[in-house]
């Protein structure tokens, strides 16, 4: 359908798609995703073996290739769709970047920002969370089964 | 000198000098030095103009340089020295770093983890604040100042 307005579920689906990529390079199976205007502008996923970087989350690269797309370094009118609740290091560059919206699949309650970070985003960010939680939380599970 | 141990104003004053190349470039100046075995292996300063990139902070920079000198991304043996106290972002990263020592000059009452989000750092972190604090805020003071 032309013109068709895409919902949560749709973004988390390609987000998804995005940690299957990570799992398949054995990287810690997080994806994301941002929107803008209802078109995806980056993806991104989890690279921090491949990169001996440990600061190649998901989130991460995906604001920094968003923000090239862009041309800016805000994200005023984008929503950042990722697999699993954001670190405080994704959420503190999620504050940086003025985003607006935040939509995460599984709750990560161990690493999660809500529970180490709170504040490292602006209080008006909105933050939904929970959306396809099942596909995103077994993706990790499979992950961390593999590993034991 | 010949071996000499090199104390905490030395590296800070290395770490100075890269924030005065951002002064330079007309970023918020602050630079970061990683010190491993009492010697630089990464210098960086923020680049978040320059790049377009609110992730481009000093510390993530250095984060990511000293990982690649290492060839491993876990920063066991190193201590960074940035001229300002992290952001919550930068507090995350070091904390996935695994770092087990940060010296900053000046503290940041409005934007430093402390006030935001001092549980993103591992509670057995060494902080030590206020080494060149005077110098480090002077810049900081002199490039707002400048923006006014």
């Amino acid at each position: 359908m032309i013109n068709q307005v895409l919902g949560d579920e749709y973004f988390m689906r390609q987000a998804l798609n995005e940690a299957r990529q990570a799992f398949d390079r054995d990287e810690v199976p997080i994806g994301a995703v941002v929107v803008c205007q209802n078109r995806i502008i980056a993806r991104a996923h989890n690279l921090t073996e491949t990169l001996n970087d440990v600061t190649a989350h998901a989130e991460m690269q995906a604001i920094t290739a968003a923000a090239n797309v862009l041309g800016g370094k805000y994200l005023t009118d984008c929503i950042l769709y990722v697999t699993v609740e954001p670190c405080p290091m994704c959420a503190g560059a999620l504050g940086w970047s003025q985003i607006p919206k935040i939509v995460y699949g599984a709750p990560d309650a161990k690493r999660g920002y809500t529970g180490i970070a709170p504040k490292a985003l602006h209080p008006k960010t909105q933050i939904i969370g929970g959306i396809m939680e099942q596909e995103c939380a077994q993706l990790m599970q499979d992950f961390f089964k593999g590993k034991r």
